[in-house]
C-alpha cells in the first residue's frame, strides 16, 4: 500500500473517531434515560438526544465522507480491516443519502407517534388503534425500498440492515427446515409421559440474593466488571460505549428464580462479545458485533446452550443450593429438567428454548408477506392467530397476547426478528465446531473453567468485530455455509434425553 | 421592540439551545465518570469529553455568535432577560476569543497534568512535586490576564469569572471586617467554660439509615426527587442538566452522623436553586445560578442557617431519635450544641460554621498576593502556615494538611475561593430581610413548614436565574449593598447563646 493511501486511511480513522465519541455520548444519554433519569427530565432529555443524533447524522453524511469514498473508489490492496472500513462507510453513506431528508424527518416523527399508538393499543388490546399508524409505517418502508432498490425480493433490502448477506431465498430454506424439525419434535414431546416439574422456581427469592448470584455467575462466565456494570430497567438490554464500558440491565422478579438470572446471562453473552472487541478497531466503525444474528448467537449460546446445560449446573448447583434454601430436596436432575420444560405458549419473550424459534419464524413469514404485498395490514391479527394455531397449537384470547405483543413493528424494524432465530442456528453451528476443537469442553464447564470456551469465542468470533460479513465469518469459523441441521440435531438430542422420547 | 429584533432574538435562543443540549450531554458524561463508570473506561471517556468540549467551544465562539453580538450592538429597549442574554453572550465570547487558541490548548493540557501532580504531591505531602506545575499555571494566568486586561487589580479579572461585580477593593473591606469579627468571637469562645459534647455523633450509623434520613430531610426542605436523584461519589457535588434534572452526590461515613447529612443538605441547597429556575430561561444561557457566591449562599443557608438552627431540630429531632437509638439520652439542647461546637482546625472542608470563613479569607489573601507578584510560588507553604497560626492558632504538621489540601489551584481556579465566604455573607443578609418579611419564619420551621422559606428564596432569588448581576440582585432583594455586618451579627448572637459569652 502506498504512503498516500496510508495517510488518507489515518484521516478517515480520525474522522470516524469523532463520530464514535459522539455516538458514545448519545449511548450514555440513552442508557441514563432507561436506568436513572428523574421523570420530569424525560421530555427535555429527548431533545438532547434529538440534537446529538442530528449532529451524528451530519458527520456520517458529510461531504468529507463522500470525499473519502471517492478517494478509495477502485483502490486495491488494502488490508482486511481498511477495506471493510471503507466498504462499510460507503454502504452506510449511500443508504442514508438515498432517502430524501424531508422524508427521513417525517418518518422519524411518524415512528415516534406510532410507538405511542402501539403502547396504547397494547394496553387496550385493540389492534384498530395501531392499524392506521402501522399502515403508514409500511407505506414508508415501501417508499424507502424504492429508493434503496432490491434484487429478487423487497424484504431482502430490509434484512440487509440486520443480517448482511442473508436473503429470503436462504431464509426460506433454513427456517423451513427448522420449523419442520421443531414442529415434529414438539409433537413427540406433547405425547411424552414425562412432565418435568418447575414449581420450585416459583417461590420467593429476594432481589438481593438474585442480584448477587447473577453477578457471581456472569463474572465466572467472563463478564468483566471493570469494563461494565449491571443496573435495573423495565426491559433488560445491553449497551456499550466502546469496548471498555459495556453495560447490562436486568429486571428482578421476586417470585421467579429463572427470569433475572437467564436474562442476565443472555445480556452477559452480548456484553462479553463487545468487551472482547480489540482496541485496534477503534475509529474504524467496525469495533462492534458484526450483525444482530451473530450477536444473538453469543447471547443465546451463553443463555441456553451453556446456561441450560447439565454440565453448567453440575458446577453451579451446589453454589445455588448454598445460597437458596428454596431448592432443599430438589435434585440436580430435577433442577436441570425444570429449567428445560417445554410448553407452547403465546408470548415470544417467555418461550422455552425449543418453541422460541417458532415464534420468530411466524413473524418472519408474516413480515415477508406484508412487505411484498401478499397480505395487508388489516389481515395481520387473523394471519397471526392462524399461524400460532398451526405451529404452536395455541390461541391468543386478545390482540395484546397476539399481534400486539412486540414493539418492533411500531418503529418499522422489519427484518429484525429473523436475527433471534438465526442466533440459535449460528450458535449450534459454532457449538459443533467447538466440540471438535475442544472435545473436553463440557468437562471443563463442569469444573467451572469457563475461560476455556470464552477464549474460543474470543479468538474465533469476537476479535474480528465487524470486519467480516456474517456469511464469511461462519464459513471461516466452521468451514461450512449456514445450516439449521446442527441446531435441529442439538434440540433432538437434548429433548430426547429430557423427555425420554 | 421591533419585529426584526424579536426574530433575531429567537434565532439567538435557538442557537443557544443547541449549545445547552450539548452541554447537558457533557454534564451527564462528567456525572457518570464520577458516579458509575467502570474503571477501564476512564481514559477513553476523557476523550469523549475532550471531543464534546471542543465542539461546545466551537459553537460558543463561532462567527454566528459574532454576528449576533454585532447585530445587537447599540440596540436599546430590550427586556431584562434579552439584554442580559446578549451581554452575557458577548462577555463569554470575548473572554474566550482573547486567548490565542494554541495557548488555550497548551493551558488545558498543563492543567490536567498539574492536577495529577497535585494529587501525587498531596499523597506524599511534598509541595516540591507540585511547585513547578503551579508555577507554570500562575505564569499562564498572568499571561491570560494580559490578554483580558484589568483596571485596578489583576486579581479582579479572575474574581469576575466567579463573582461578577466583586473587586479586591470591596473584598478587602468586607473580608477585613469579617476576619476581625470572627477572630474576636473566636477568642471569647476559646476563653468560655462551655465545652459542648459531640461524642454521640461518632457512633456507628449504618449507611442505609443515613441515606434514608438524608433523603427524608432534603425532600422536606423542597428538593424534588422527580427532578433529581442522589448518588454516592468520592467528593460530594451537585450537577444539573437543565432545571428538570438536578443531581446530588454524597458520601456516607458510618462512624459519623453529621458528615453525609449536612453535605446532602448543602448540596440540596444548590439543587433547590437550580430546580427553581423557570423554563422561560431555557435557551438564554441564563438558566442557572447567577454566581458561585450566590450559589454558595443557598447551599450554606440550608446547611447552616437553617440546618444547624434549633428550630430545625425542634422539628427533626423527634424523627431522628425514632430512627437512631444512638441518641438515647441526648437532649435536644445537647444535640443542638453538639452540632455547633467550634474548634479551630487545619482542614477547610471539615471546619465549623464560625471558623470556615477564616480558612477562605486566608486563601483569598494568598491568591491576591500571588497573582499580583507580592509573594512567589515558593513562599506559599510558609505564608500559609503563618496565616493559619495567626488567624486560627493552629499549625499544620505537613503540607498535605496545609497548602496542598485543596485542588483548586492545580487547575488554576484562582478567584474561586472567595465565593465560599461570600456565600455566608449573602446568606445572612438574605436572612435579615427574610426575618423582616416573615417574622414568624422560625416558628414555621419548627412546625416543619419549609415551603414557607423555600417560596421566599424561589420568588426573590431562584426565579431570576442569572438575569441580574449578584451586586444588583442583593440590592434588589435586600435594598442594601453587600455587607458583612449581618453575618457577623448572626454569628455573635448564635455563639453568645451557645457558649454563654
Amino acid at each position: 500500500m502506498n504512503k498516500e493511501h496510508g495517510e488518507k486511511l489515518n484521516e478517515v480513522r480520525e474522522y470516524m473517531l469523532d463520530l464514535e465519541h459522539l455516538n458514545q455520548a448519545i449511548g450514555l444519554v440513552y442508557w441514563d434515560m432507561r436506568v436513572g433519569i428523574p421523570k420530569k427530565a424525560i421530555d427535555s432529555r429527548s431533545e438532547v438526544i434529538g440534537y446529538l443524533s442530528g449532529e451524528s447524522y451530519k458527520i456520517a453524511t458529510s461531504d468529507k465522507v463522500k470525499e473519502f469514498i471517492d478517494y478509495f473508489e477502485g483502490v486495491n490492496g488494502l488490508d482486511d480491516i481498511s477495506s471493510s472500513m471503507i466498504e462499510n462507510l460507503k454502504k452506510e453513506y449511500e443508504k442514508t443519502k438515498k432517502i430524501p431528508s424531508d422524508r427521513h424527518k417525517e418518518y422519524t416523527i411518524l415512528a415516534s407517534k406510532s410507538e405511542v399508538a402501539w403502547e396504547e393499543a397494547k394496553d387496550k388490546s385493540d389492534f384498530e388503534i395501531f392499524k392506521p399508524y402501522l399502515q403508514k409505517v409500511v407505506d414508508f418502508k415501501d417508499e424507502f425500498i424504492s429508493y434503496w432498490g432490491y434484487d429478487k425480493n423487497k424484504y431482502d433490502t430490509l434484512l440487509d440492515f440486520y443480517e448482511p448477506s442473508i436473503t429470503v431465498e436462504k431464509l426460506d430454506d433454513i427456517f423451513g427446515e427448522l420449523r419442520d424439525g421443531i414442529v415434529q419434535l414438539l409433537e413427540k414431546i406433547n405425547n411424552s409421559k414425562v412432565k418435568p416439574k418447575d414449581d420450585f422456581f416459583k417461590k420467593e427469592f429476594s432481589k438481593e440474593s438474585q442480584e448477587e448470584f447473577s453477578k457471581f455467575v456472569v463474572e465466572k462466565l467472563g463478564y468483566d466488571f471493570d469494563a461494565g456494570r449491571i443496573d435495573e430497567s423495565v426491559h433488560p438490554f445491553t449497551i456499550n460505549f466502546g469496548n471498555k464500558d459495556v453495560r447490562i440491565t436486568t429486571k428482578y422478579l421476586t417470585n421467579e428464580f429463572r427470569s433475572a438470572l437467564f436474562s442476565t446471562i443472555h445480556e452477559g453473552g452480548h456484553a462479553i462479545y463487545e468487551q472482547d472487541i480489540p482496541d485496534e478497531l477503534n475509529g474504524t466503525g467496525l469495533g462492534t458485533g458484526v450483525s444482530m444474528g451473530i450477536h444473538e448467537s453469543q447471547s443465546r449460546f451463553y443463555e441456553n446452550i451453556i446456561g441450560r446445560s447439565k454440565s453448567f449446573w453440575k458446577y453451579f448447583y451446589p453454589e445455588a443450593k448454598k445460597r437458596f434454601p428454596q431448592f432443599e430436596g430438589v435434585s440436580l436432575e430435577e433442577f436441570y429438567k425444570g429449567l428445560n420444560t417445554v410448553e407452547p405458549s403465546l408470548i415470544r419473550t417467555e418461550a422455552d428454548e425449543l418453541t422460541y424459534s417458532l415464534h420468530v419464524i411466524i413473524r418472519y413469514e408474516i413480515e415477508k408477506a406484508l412487505i411484498n404485498g401478499k397480505i395487508k395490514v388489516e389481515d395481520l391479527p387473523r394471519v397471526w392467530n392462524e399461524k400460532y394455531k398451526e405451529y404452536l397449537g395455541v390461541e391468543a384470547s386478545c390482540d395484546a397476547e397476539g399481534v400486539l405483543q412486540d414493539m418492533h413493528w411500531s418503529d418499522g424494524s422489519f427484518g429484525y426478528f429473523p436475527s433471534y432465530a438465526l442466533g440459535n442456528i449460528y450458535g449450534a453451528q459454532f457449538l459443533n465446531k467447538m466440540k471438535k476443537d475442544m472435545p473436553n469442553m463440557y468437562e471443563e464447564i463442569e469444573k467451572g473453567n469457563f475461560e476455556y470456551i470464552h477464549k474460543w469465542l474470543s479468538e474465533n468470533i469476537h476479535k474480528h468485530g465487524a470486519v467480516y460479513k456474517p456469511a464469511d465469518l461462519i464459513k471461516m469459523v466452521t468451514g461450512e455455509e449456514l445450516t439449521a441441521k446442527y441446531f435441529i440435531e442439538y434440540l433432538n438430542k437434548k429433548y430426547t434425553e429430557i423427555y425420554d422420547l
